[in-house]
């Protein structure tokens, strides 16, 4: 029973780690040149701070995620996985919501501040973006579950020594 | 010593509260007519749906943190806040971060989606939006405290029953 635990935990944070590495490198790749008229157009991630925020906080938590694998069952350093797991879910949350925000303008565009959808000029882009935001909520997902079992592991061992 | 761990705990309740319901208002209140040469222009939350977002996230925070403040201190239901601290912490960070994505397009646009700044048109509006930013992100703070106290709180006891 805690052999299966743990091989789920281990499959989760594989999981959190694959999809992290994949939006980054979706996301990273991302970038087409599109020509309206004479006037030659490039899209990028770095032409937008939400974008790069994303990339970053991804990247930092992918190698978070790569050295947690490789924790030996027995470390101290899971109490600090437990804080880490926890800040770390925070900074994906965050990164996750301002990249959204910024590609739903760009999908959508806003009529009432003049801003007009870009993807039907660079489809590819937004196609790119969008996969990259797939694979941060499923990462956001699994850390959060990752999270609530974190916090789970540090209360019940204590409440099992009560009784 | 109890006591005035209480208060603290109390007042950051409170200042939580406060700041929810400031960022609500302040937002919501946010808006402003503009004419540039005959075409009349006018800036409202709910013309971007992560102005709207952070809204309703704040509204219902509110709610939440004005119940919370009136729960006994005996209640068995101080056990369900932990993990609803927990809900609201990422809920409210979530709401900030998309905020600030489009504030900042506001503020900065983006020269390489041809997005222009509004605040030079909206002045007023962009500096409600900002107060309610500012508003906001106070509220994310006291929560992430309360939410590590919450946490510390129900692991604590069970450490003091262990010795």
């Amino acid at each position: 029973m805690a052999k299966t635990r743990r091989i789920c935990h281990l499959l989760l944070r594989f999981l959190a780690f694959a999809a992290t590495l994949a939006a980054v490198i979706v996301m990273a790749t991302s970038h087409e040149r599109a020509s309206i008229f004479t006037v030659s157009f490039e899209a990028k991630y770095t032409y937008s701070p939400a974008f790069k925020y994303f990339v970053i906080a991804n990247s930092v938590v992918t190698v978070y995620g790569f050295l947690v694998l490789f924790l030996p069952k027995e470390s101290l350093l899971w109490r600090l996985v437990v804080a880490l797991d926890l800040v770390v879910t925070m900074v994906l949350i965050s990164s996750f919501s301002a990249a959204l925000a910024i590609a739903q303008v760009g999908k959508n565009g806003n009529s009432y501040a003049a801003w007009l959808p870009i993807c039907d000029s660079v489809p590819k882009f937004c196609n790119q973006v969008t996969i990259a935001l797939i694979a941060g909520f499923v990462a956001v997902i699994a850390y959060i579950i990752l999270m609530l079992h974190s916090i789970h592991t540090i209360i019940d061992p204590l409440l099992l020594r009560k009784n």
